[in-house]
């Protein structure tokens, strides 16, 4: 699909979607449908579903189909959704993002490919060839941490300008980089739409031009980031600092469970705050993902009590 | 499945078949009959179907079965096969793994997780995960260039004691780290087979205790195998060493191209060289993976040639 | 040295000087003596001496007292010069850092052990060494590009609160890592100053809450990161991006060099652009280190004439 | 130096002399002429002062000729003396290496550059110029995990060919590259002597072609390497390989402290059991690496005793 006016567009605050499990591990649709239902009703602008917060990785395309369903009805056409179509490479990203596309995906993201050893123009290639065969636009998602290579600005310039990449999700991590792909989609004719997918900085990458964030943390508070980037969008970067700043602080939950691994401690600190808000009704995390002990989701609790943002008991 | 006497043995050369496709990117099916049957006949003692050689991240799971079948068919039964199931997860890997049994596969080999963050406990549990779900021996594939992280050698001797994991295939370029692997396994009673994916020193590993080889370069020629390894089972390691010296010289094909990427120059090599051979009709790459020029193509010729390895026309 | 109200203040514009050489490869005192007098005048607040940008790991010990005699002298208490003492190891940095400090270094910054391979703990106990074995307020220099190792924000705190450390100089392109130091620097009662040595994104971490900016750059033009940082300091944020936006323009001279090195490309498009503008006589580059090749040289002359930073010729 | 037939032989059994110190961290000429005795009365057919195992990298200049000039002056001419000059750069390298070169080392062995950003043609230039300026043999020595860059087999090659070095000490792990070096200077006309470090698989690499070792654990037992060495040249791999794997279980005690870093851990055990045996009189590490707690030193004791390698009591 090429890029049209009829794209949907995904700018300002667009959380990735949590995954709720019971304590089986199957799909919690229940808590989905309220964790959905709370975000867009805390005035975010769009969906991602199905990225890393969503521990997509872990689910088969069936589950991610089911996931999709629950989050585009729930959401009844109030903001866009994107969906991520996370695979080692163009054809097996093509049958993912095909079974998306039908379930109410309004685009899809991925990355370049996993597993394989690519050069930048077979990365440009691989684009271009999910691109011309599936039937929504296309995002690009940066995530180093994840995939181990960097998509380069004039790679992604140029996708952009070809029409094949409408945006992208920028989790690098290199405020350099970012900062110059900003500078050279602004010279390209603004192509591409940029989201940060950096919680703690979005008063300074949006001082820098980016178009929106895709934070995390919002499916623990939404509505902290929705304000900070209405403050930005004015001009106000006082306003916009000081709510980050309350933000970052409670960013420290990621801190707080010890020893475990990367998927563990952030998904999983989100998965507890989310819990002990009463937004999700099990912390369950994802098949083979270690849950946090006691003390971390003590000290959580700690953090969300400090920031006022548990809930107040009723009776 | 639980390790016990009728598992197959995977040991001595056991090379990863490549994928031959015709120009148009679809399986020829044609040459691949041609190239397992010839393998076999070289005196390969088994066969690894849908490894990286197998360029198997470029292809869905239709078309893995759809290889696979053509591999095991016209094997029948010689030596035992077994496959790679290359995917990000354990329920996705459950998926794919259980596909190829029923298509044949005798055994599956898998990598840790791709994509995610995990640690030491969280892969453990991958394993153990995928190994209760499948009815076939399951094997670990540790190459950390594609996963980017290291299986430990603790978590491997662990898991094979425990009857999760029957064997190892390393491509860690990791010398140390595989000789203490051995010491390991030989303390806790040889519960694991050890397979090195380096072409390139086989007599070396093969004195340092290792049990077989994933040569892909036996794609081009698997005779030479075959006669190193004899010669390290008969204790004659001058013949072994001057077997892999003239084997490291046809190793120097995957030299020649230059500026490609690690997918296109490595197997791009294999396959250039087997087409020169006239094991395969054509030395088509898989989708989005970069063709090698002339120069590069002609400089391997010029390699096989010198070792002889070029087919005498007849006329 | 503790800290004490009579320690220097590092903050706002401290350029790191970069070192002019004769043709010969020898310290060119006469440009090196025009520069610091060029950028005290465009109003930067201190001066980093020998750091990466004035290629100090290529010079020896006498050389580098020598250069910094100069800067010292040329300065002339004008601002305050802070030193890198780069070195292996604190007993090792300790002899270069006395030989600076007689020589005028008003402040010392070094990094983390060079070709060891420490802890966390070993890396706290070597600035513990150094700072106890010196005269002057040390510094903390982050640069895991070149050091492979990241400083950790606990580490610079602590070392901060203990008064070992005054300062912290972060060119880790770490956004998000920064700006949590930043935090935790504040929640600490700000024991340290706090550096980045990213010059395109000096708005946003201006807004963040950064003290200052090291920026390579600034030997080609000071005078646009004075005025962006006064607009900072204001809140005046429309501007100090405006600026920002056009520093970023002049930062493409460093991608006009292809082909070379890290050190060649940087540091060699600064010397290039400051030899355009007449700033230093010739633009050589440290022993071993590529020269630039015409056509970059060019490249980057036209990005200074858009910018209206040539000369003007008079006659 | 070019390289000429009167150049020292750096070949077989070449420990790097670990560096005792006392209490105080001040070194201690008594053990550490104890150590090189020992060594050179075990049969090493040379020693390579001030390298890693030496912690060279923690000592100063005047530190590391005081130590040379006992390892020199013990040795009296009986083996050939290699010292590491390890610093940041040519001008920095070549002061080191001539006072080393005064204090009696007969060759000088260094690395790429550390902390600065070069290309391939650059490090060669570095090599050059040290090579240029000093009156003793160069070596080269490749330790990513160091250094961070990995020495490439053209760039080596070329090296020797043009006679600026005239060896490798290979540390990087890399046994599919270190087998294609010998190769490559095998069809050089072996201008170059490989050594590896790797002293848990030195009877594959001598399989392979090395010309010798740099045993690290030759400074807890030299005479295994020894036995070993003589076997592997006489063609018996049987006698090396069972040699070569009792040492491994001598090698365990690397991985008995737990936590430390990489230089704690490796050194740590290897002067715990030094001192054990009774060939050093203290296990202290050189200033701020951490000591190994009391475990770790009974764990490496039990691996001594079971390898009947403590000193009988005398009574």
């Amino acid at each position: 699909m090429s890029a049209t006016s009829s794209a949907p567009v995904f700018a300002g605050v667009v959380p990735p979607v949590a995954t709720p499990l019971l304590d089986d591990g199957s799909i919690d649709h229940v808590s989905l449908a309220r964790l959905v239902d709370r975000l867009v009703s805390e005035g975010v602008s769009g969906l991602f579903a199905l990225g890393s917060t969503g521990e997509t990785a872990y689910f088969t395309d069936d589950q991610r189909v089911e996931l999709l369903r629950t989050i585009v009805s729930v959401n009844a056409d109030r903001v866009p959704v994107i969906a991520g179509a996370i695979e080692l490479t163009a054809p097996r990203i093509i049958e993912t993002a095909r079974r998306l596309i039908d379930a109410g995906a309004q685009a899809i993201v991925t990355t370049a490919p996993l597993y394989t050893l690519n050069s930048a123009t077979e990365v440009a290639d691989h684009f271009r060839t999910i691109a011309a065969a599936i039937d929504a636009p296309l995002w690009a998602y940066d995530v180093p941490v994840r995939v181990h290579s960097k998509l380069g600005i004039d790679l992604l310039v140029q996708l952009g300008t070809e029409g094949v990449i409408h945006g992208v999700k920028d989790s690098s991590g290199d405020d350099v980089s970012f900062r110059r792909l900003i500078a050279a989609n602004d010279a390209a004719g603004r192509p591409l739409q940029l989201l940060t997918g950096h919680e703690v900085v979005v008063d300074a990458m949006a001082l820098a031009g980016a178009d929106g964030v895709v934070p995390g943390l919002a499916n623990v508070e939404a509505v902290g980031y929705v304000r900070l980037w209405e403050a930005a969008k004015t001009g106000d970067w006082v306003t916009a600092r000081t709510e980050q700043e309350r933000i970052n602080r409670l960013f420290d939950i990621v801190f707080q469970p010890k020893g475990l691994s990367g998927d563990a401690t952030g998904v999983g600190a989100f998965k507890a705050a989310m819990h002990a808000r009463g937004i999700i009704d099990h912390a369950t995390m994802a098949n083979t993902v270690q849950a946090l002990d006691a003390d971390a989701v003590s000290r959580i609790r700690a953090i969300l009590d400090e920031l006022h943002l548990l809930p107040v008991a009723v009776g």
